[in-house]
């Protein structure tokens, strides 16, 4: 298993030295092409989709009426992100927070913008991992920009909600999208936490039935998947709080109740991971005392044949000695008599076990 | 033994992708049929309690001036849910809420209503586990509606004391009514506390007399359900401050004294928990050096059997080598010497052991 | 022993169920009759005191001169109490907590009275152990109120310091007189102190001479005491802070520096409380590790004892073959050769085992 | 070694009883004759130093124009602190904590002086034991009053500073002198720090070298005394926060910075502390694992031993048997074929052994 | 390996009894002579740098326009310290705390400078050590001071982006300068993490492929140096806070979101040794249960061995013995007979034994 939080600062370091807001990116690239999705939308019907690479025409929506939804996926290619930040006056500071996907989770607050980053958690089914995705949401006035690190479809049903013009999105501002980008990423935690949840259980059960050196490892390693899973969450908490908390004039009342039922959902979240770092706690616990106990078991099974059979054979080998004055040896029933002396030790021993309840 | 997080969060993940404000029953479907239940009361004696299912006459209670409880137990129609909302203008957020049984306990404030979270906790006599169900109440001005998931009798108590007319239930408002729910469910707790208690005392005898693997089952079910109460419970207690704090007008000063009592309670339960856990915590102590004691004894019994036998079969097997020039065998008294030698051997090392303790 | 923490809570649950406010004796009838002491004083000389049966004559004390401390001991006559408590517009759900002996420790604040329960505690001699009893204290203008489970001497110090006239207390209001009761309870904790003191001093000359399962029965023992004790002082820091940010005007300016010297006694308690549980929390730990050592040494016996001889007895048994062809065992020095070689080993594996540090 | 925490309150447990307020020294009397040394000085040259066994002398300090610093060393003639105490109008409860050495370090503000008790740790070089020494310093307009338990040269560097008249303490008022007190007990601590970090460095030594059972109590040692130097420190930081935010006019502007960097010196100090008790807890871990691989390096021996020897001693006795018809016996070759036998074996299980990493 | 703490304290001691603001230098010295470099550069271009020993010219720097930064490098000369210390004014225990380089982080606000003690981590490669520099700023309206305990090329990048002119930092004030030079410093710290990283992962690989007793000291050693990380880093985060929360003019606006961007990296910083902590503790645990294994193992190697071996020796020293009449000694297909017991009960052990799960 490769070691999580190394992967995590390992090419932080590159940019030791260079200047602050240099943008550079750090992780991994990955997908080919950068892939720039605009959609723009209106409460009264209007809906368009579609991708583009002329970014120069992007800028036009910071004017015009619909609300546009900008996703950036792929940040590999610096220049692209540069100019969208130049056309939508995003900090320089901000850009290289972009492009850096290794941030903390945070929500920063500008004249005429909000900046948040989330971490979006997968469960690489190939090999068992938990994997982060960093998503940047940029909100305006009338725009939110996304960028994202993959083209992943996790916002389809978002986009599908939005087409179809069902439900509340369309009637609200860019603030809801927002908060709907938001909830997004949140619900999909709990996917993750149900995929903890069972992975606990089957180590859970391995432990009742057959504990050995990979339950450990694994124990080992939901314990880690835990304490990764807890940082990029724990932020997040904070970052929600703190939209709610706006003070700019970005969100509105009526969607400050969706970010409580989300803030909720964190706190929920948060709850669970806690609850289960205590569950795997205890694993570990049970693990350590059921190695003991078996341990207990092998040493019985040793003891128990060999303090039964020690005190026999020293008397067969007394018999086996070679004096020539032993009068034993002589008598006719000598041989049963010994015998009797064996059963008769063996016996008595075996009771003192069982009392011991050592059978 | 069923994994109980795990309970909690798996079907959660169903609604991933849904658009927020979607009612949906998450949970266990726990009675055939959604009961309604009306109580009318008022202060000079007026008194009705009815079954319905004619939902549009609940519009009423809004209006009359009697107070009016409204007792839904069942949440699995999801139809006869939304249209209760829709008479009392419940935010549709809150119908999810109401509806999805896995929320934390919570309070949140309307402007003509508050509605709370609580979690009723249940000893499952069948299976001896802890079992958790929501109850959602709301209060309005003149009214409370409680959401329960099946038909409990919890509440029968309190209904004999309107129906009675004793005490001070009838002369006070719907925040009394509501905080009487508040308090029964608080007083609830107890039970399940002294059932734990009794269970940790069962754990404790059997730790002293018969220590053994299920015993340690038992101490990490118990850690479990300590936790799983814990989660239930603490956010309760911000609930019922929540309620103390209230800045609407739902909540009068004479009710205020009474929530103070039943947040000493809810403190009173917390610590309890939190002395339990301490304690449950002592036990696995306690059983994991009863372990190595145990050990520690079949181990001394093992070197006081090897120890004292192997010498002596050592000397036995000496004079059973067949040298033809061994002088020892040939002389007259050496039998009767060979047994003084092994019995002061023996007496010796019996002697060092007992100053050593180990008999 | 009896399980501390359930003892606290077992009768609590009779009430699950009863109106809030119903008064009902929770706890043991620790004596025949109550008995009820009055004590009357004021600055310039005046004292009397005397034994009632009377309560209308009480009320008297609420608007008299002289101070009043009226003492209550035994609480299980319900009506006694409630006469009371409607002579001094005592609130109904305080009645219930005076009753129920099973409160935290708090303070609540009425318009012309505070109310505070404490915990004093005693060291039962004859099983040795913590027993605790619930003293309420009703502060009014010109008088005391004192609720007692059982008829104590701890207070008598305090009656000879009042009828003596010596010192401060007659000099100063009903308010230093409920801090003198105060400052008896906690000076009364120091005691238990000491005496928890000297039993972890046993524990840790036991631990040194002679570590046994009792041993760690008493270590388990110390700390459920701890956490008992623990339980009844925490909250009394609030209950004194509480006090001393009083705003009714119960408290005097000059008697809050009292306060503050009783308050710095409860942290000194608490400190000392948190210290020894470090302590026992080491000793524990002492007492794990020397068992280990002991299974440590009794292992080495076995090694050493079993490493020397089972080589030893190869040989031997090697020369008690009957194989025809043997030439040794026809050359003439044989035996006394194979000595040499068995000392030779045995001298071989003791510089071993010396070396090696287990002899 | 004596158990340090019950040496605290033992004797606090004397005064139970007593009316708050009544002087009483709690403590070991450490001197003979108590020892006034008055010291007097101003800014522009006037010094004078002299020992006096005239109290009432000591009421002109209140007065006059020099600063005066009055050092009382001894506490157990009660009758002088009194009066001390009355000339300076020292509350009687402040009195009673002078005398009481077993007070918790602390600050009280009164109208025209300032009251703190710290600790001085020494280091008892006999029985290499810390040993705590109250200090009581009264802050007054014009003079210091100081309250040792015995008569130590810990100030004299300070006394020989206000002598020589170099360095600000002569410009400065009597807080600046209550304030070089205050550093001086601060700058101690850092002597037993160091003293604790030889130990410790001792004991880690030790532990890699030969632990045995005298290391384990080195660490229990430890972690007590860090527990009872914490618990003298942590105070220390509330008295001098209590001292910067200080309202009255006692402390001028210009010693706040100085009051800053001792701040600062107590927070370095309980830092150590912290990072030392860290540092001794991966000790007991180090000491237990390191218990643990010795076990073990015993078990393999054995297991190594016994399990050669074992099968090759059946051999040898299953030759030994003395059946009429056993072919092997009669041939020629067969006791060299044996030895090739046992040889083999042997050999086989050297090399499992080996591989499994036991050699 | 040294005892890192102790190295912090020991000197620290020798100034007991010193008057506070009595500059000593307590630290190593690190170089043979102080090297003084001046740095001065405004807007427009102007760019000058040079090494100098004349103190006196560098007051100039306080009144002319450019920015200017001076950089000492090396503590030992007192008495250049002291010159520099009166051209700029700078209190006297500033002056004490910039020679002491056993300084905590922390910052100090002045009416015109504010002063900040950090740690700068190296990574000495020669012993695998973890060494820290004291790096002290004093930041004033128009210069910067650095005082440095040797002479380093950290800076190098930043000095090389001045004389280019490239950035922001020559349009910015000497805040700009002073958070470029907290920024690399914090910058620093990532790289010492990504080693600590590596070496986390060097002893994971250990434990699994090949546990031993220098793991532990690895382990532990990781631990110690997360200790002392740890105690560096946290005050750095109060330090960052301080500067935000700056009521002094010396900050200007613009400069505060890079300052939130360096206090993130810190809490980014403090976030991962806190996971390290959780992770090599993670280890620690691993790393016992392993050692618990392997005994586990050899334990069940020995019983193996020896249940089956000495059952199968009792049967043949039975067959020794020398007893008259023991038919079966007679009995002509006895001993192929014994080999078929013998094998039976080898068969049915070995068959117990792998059920058992311990083959």
């Amino acid at each position: 298993m490769s070691f999580i939080p190394k992967r995590l600062y390992r090419r932080r370091t590159e940019k030791t030295g260079l200047a602050p807001g240099t943008p550079m990116h750090i992780g991994q690239r990955k997908m080919e092409m950068i892939k720039i999705t605009v959609i723009d939308y209106d409460a009264v019907g209007y809906y368009e989709e579609r991708e583009t690479t002329d970014i120069a025409r992007l800028a036009k929506a910071k004017e015009t009426e619909p609300i546009t939804w900008i996703n950036i996926a792929g940040l590999h290619q610096i220049e692209t992100i540069e100019a969208i930040g130049q056309i939508f006056d995003i900090h320089p500071l901000l850009l290289e927070d972009i492009l850096n996907t290794e941030q903390r989770p945070k929500i920063e607050q500008y004249d005429n913008y909000l900046y948040m980053i989330l971490k979006l958690i997968h469960w690489r089914e190939d090999d068992n991992e938990i994997e982060t995705e960093q998503i940047s949401i940029v909100l305006g006035n009338r725009f939110v920009i996304t960028f994202q690190e993959q083209e992943e479809d996790i916002f389809d049903p978002l986009r599908q909600r939005i087409r179809s013009g069902k439900g509340r999105i369309r009637q609200f501002g860019s603030d809801y999208l927002a908060y709907s980008l938001l909830d997004m990423v949140v619900d999909h935690y709990f996917l993750i936490l149900e995929n903890l949840g069972e992975q606990i259980e089957v180590v859970e059960d391995e432990l009742v039935s057959d504990p050995n050196t990979t339950t450990l490892q694994k124990i080992h390693d939901l314990k880690r998947e835990m304490l990764y899973l807890r940082r990029s969450v724990w932020p997040l908490r904070e970052v929600i709080g703190g939209l709610q908390r706006d003070e700019s004039n970005l969100i509105q009342e009526a969607t400050l109740i969706f970010l409580r039922d989300v803030y909720e959902h964190t706190i929920q979240v948060i709850d669970t991971i806690e609850t289960y770092r205590d569950v795997v706690s205890g694993l570990l616990d049970v693990y350590l005392s059921s190695i003991s106990n078996k341990m207990n078991e092998v040493m019985k099974v040793l003891t128990v044949i060999a303090t039964i059979f020690i005190p026999l054979t020293f008397i067969t080998s007394l018999y086996g000695m070679n004096f020539r004055y032993m009068p034993e040896l002589q008598w006719r029933w000598a041989y049963p008599l010994l015998w009797l002396v064996l059963i008769t030790i063996s016996v008595f021993m075996l009771a003192y076990f069982r009392k011991k309840d050592w059978l």
